[in-house]
């Protein structure tokens, strides 16, 4: 074996991406010394994205004080590859995450004020690529608070420009780009986002995920009311009717706002990554390519990572072993799909909560017994 | 893929090794359908130990009315190995065994008789050796029914022949051998016997298996009293301790009936069933052997299936590949042992009680992922 790469998604709720590249590549390593690792662990746009990229690619992170989610500041961060574009990774979660609201949640008043600092910041940083890491938010703004660290004004009927937040969208009146960030226009963004859910509805932003960021019932109906009236706004002010994009619902209707104030593509994580890592040239000459997931089921060969990996794996004819948590009986044609075999962690027939106790030994101990197989025939 | 050989034990609770066989067989088969397979699926002694020898030998099944548990006659059967020896196959069970016993379970009256009359059949059949299969019985009897079938006369204080079972193996003053069926000077015995434990006393026959067999405490007593003093009449009158040897509590002293009025040799079942069906030779040339059992454990390597297996393909250098329902933490060092590598068939973390409903399907998906992976490199 002279060059393999690891490209696993995490195993939720027990293994990051970055531990599983670790896990096998002790097991790889130790067995075949000489051998070339290249540890692509996948980030989902959500905490640890930054992380990901970084050590799939190399680069730096940068760490600026910009506001939090309620605007006192944080130190916030994100990622310069060392790619030839050199790609700013930022994860919104790095300054309007949950965790950053914690004991605080109220999605009428957070702001994503801060990914528009970090955005600005890359920018001087010579900036021009950017990686969107939409997820794990604790905002509804529809990404005004972004649109207004980076230039745009937003009026009320007064004509006088606030901040707007989850709880006072519906006082927007119009909005002035004239005095947006002018290296924008220069610079090319691509959100990544796992999501289909719209702007505003019963399947939107509000309605769907406002709950796990502490609205009730009435401020989810606010909320929703909230995000409906910018999509117009936005809309008639700017041109670009968001209403019906799919994933525009992503992280409080930061996906949509992503894509009417900085012309935002929105892809699914998978996607950005492999093609962010330049994924096609890197498997060149692998002997194998190992992925994972938590739970390998029917959804996993549908926009999720073991597929995305699959499908390119196939095309350049390079085996592809996938490792999972669990394996669902019903997970579609894997085989034709481009994965070469597929194997349980799970050592004994035992419960989940405690299955996931020896997670690391039982991936070590899968990843040792495959490349044991591997090596016999 | 030329050549494999399939040596299994059962998976214990849920899969019989000739299961285990037909499953691992498919999965070949379907990948690779010019392969020959090998089926030795493996006999722990006990139901089922006929059918897997004639299943990895060939041979013939011969059914022979004789005496049950309870000397009413049952359809009893043995087997006819197609070897040069034409070896006799019996498994005890056949005609003494607990399910023939199901509701009238009485270790002091059920009786190993019906298994001479097997014996005496295969005889008549012009076989001389023989392999004898211990385990499921519902007798205590120290094997004296089946030596009486044979000839042996068990004489009383009286003097008066009469045929001991469990119940009254005290009144036993002396044995005469003068009757023996004269052909078994010529005869070989060898029996299957798994258990270490001595014929009486607190780890003897009747302390730990007439539990099982029905006995209560204090007829447990009375049947550990009768085999110790059953061994101190075989000493003195045939000349052959067996108070001493491990294995002779098999089987309700059916382990030191065996030994003393058979000179059979006691041996663990996995060798008897390597020798017997010639294991090192049909080995010759083989890809890969595949072994596997219900539960892969520090037990193991010690004198069980997996570990007898892997030390004779160790010693031909043929890669072993172990499947298993679960593989416990501590296995102790299988590699070293011989085992290439080890699956455990285990899909997703769920109870036993789930797992167990799914275990054929996940025996293929193990199996056909193991085959997937042998073909990539």
């Amino acid at each position: 074996m002279k060059k393999v790469v690891l490209i696993p998604d995490s195993f939720k709720g027990t293994l990051s991406s970055t531990r599983v590249c670790e896990i096998m590549d002790n097991s790889i390593k130790r067995r075949f010394p000489d051998c070339e690792v290249i540890q692509i662990p996948v980030a989902d746009g959500g905490e640890g994205t930054v992380d990901c990229f970084l050590q799939a690619v190399g680069g730096r992170k940068r760490t600026v004080r910009v506001p939090g989610p309620f605007l006192d500041p944080v130190a916030g961060f994100y990622g310069i590859l060392e790619n030839e574009e050199r790609t700013a990774v930022i994860e919104m979660a790095a300054c309007a995450g949950l965790p950053l609201a914690e004991g605080r949640e109220n999605p009428e008043k957070a702001s994503t004020y801060g990914v528009g600092g970090l955005i600005a910041d890359a920018i001087e940083q010579g900036c021009r690529e950017f990686v969107l890491g939409l997820g794990g938010s604790a905002t509804n703004d529809g990404g005004c608070g972004m649109a207004a660290a980076l230039g745009v004004l937003f009026l009320n009927k007064e004509g006088k420009p606030f901040l707007p937040a989850g709880g006072n969208l519906m006082e927007l009146c119009s909005i002035d780009m004239s005095g947006l960030h002018p290296a924008l226009k220069e610079c090319r963004f691509t959100a990544m986002c796992d999501i289909d859910n719209p702007m505003y509805g019963p399947l939107g932003a509000a309605c769907i995920f406002g709950p796990q960021k502490g609205a009730d019932e009435a401020m989810v109906k606010r909320l929703d009311s909230g995000l409906q009236h910018l999509s117009g706004v936005l809309a008639r002010d700017l041109g670009r009717d968001v209403s019906g994009l799919p994933g525009a619902g992503a992280a409080g209707g930061m996906g949509g706002g992503a894509a009417a104030f900085l012309q935002a593509q929105l892809r699914s994580g998978i996607e950005v990554v492999l093609d962010t890592v330049r994924f096609d040239e890197r498997i060149e000459g692998a002997d194998v390519i190992f992925t994972g997931e938590g739970r390998l089921d029917c959804q996993s060969l549908m926009g999720k990572v073991v597929g995305g990996v699959a499908q390119r794996a196939k095309r350049k004819g390079i085996p592809l072993v996938a490792v999972a948590g669990s394996i669902d009986e019903n997970t579609g044609d894997i085989y034709t799909s481009g994965v070469s075999a597929a194997f349980s962690i799970t050592r004994k027939p035992v419960p989940f909560r405690e299955a996931r106790k020896s997670s690391e030994e039982n991936l070590a101990f899968a990843m040792d017994n495959i490349l044991r197989l591997l090596e016999i025939s």
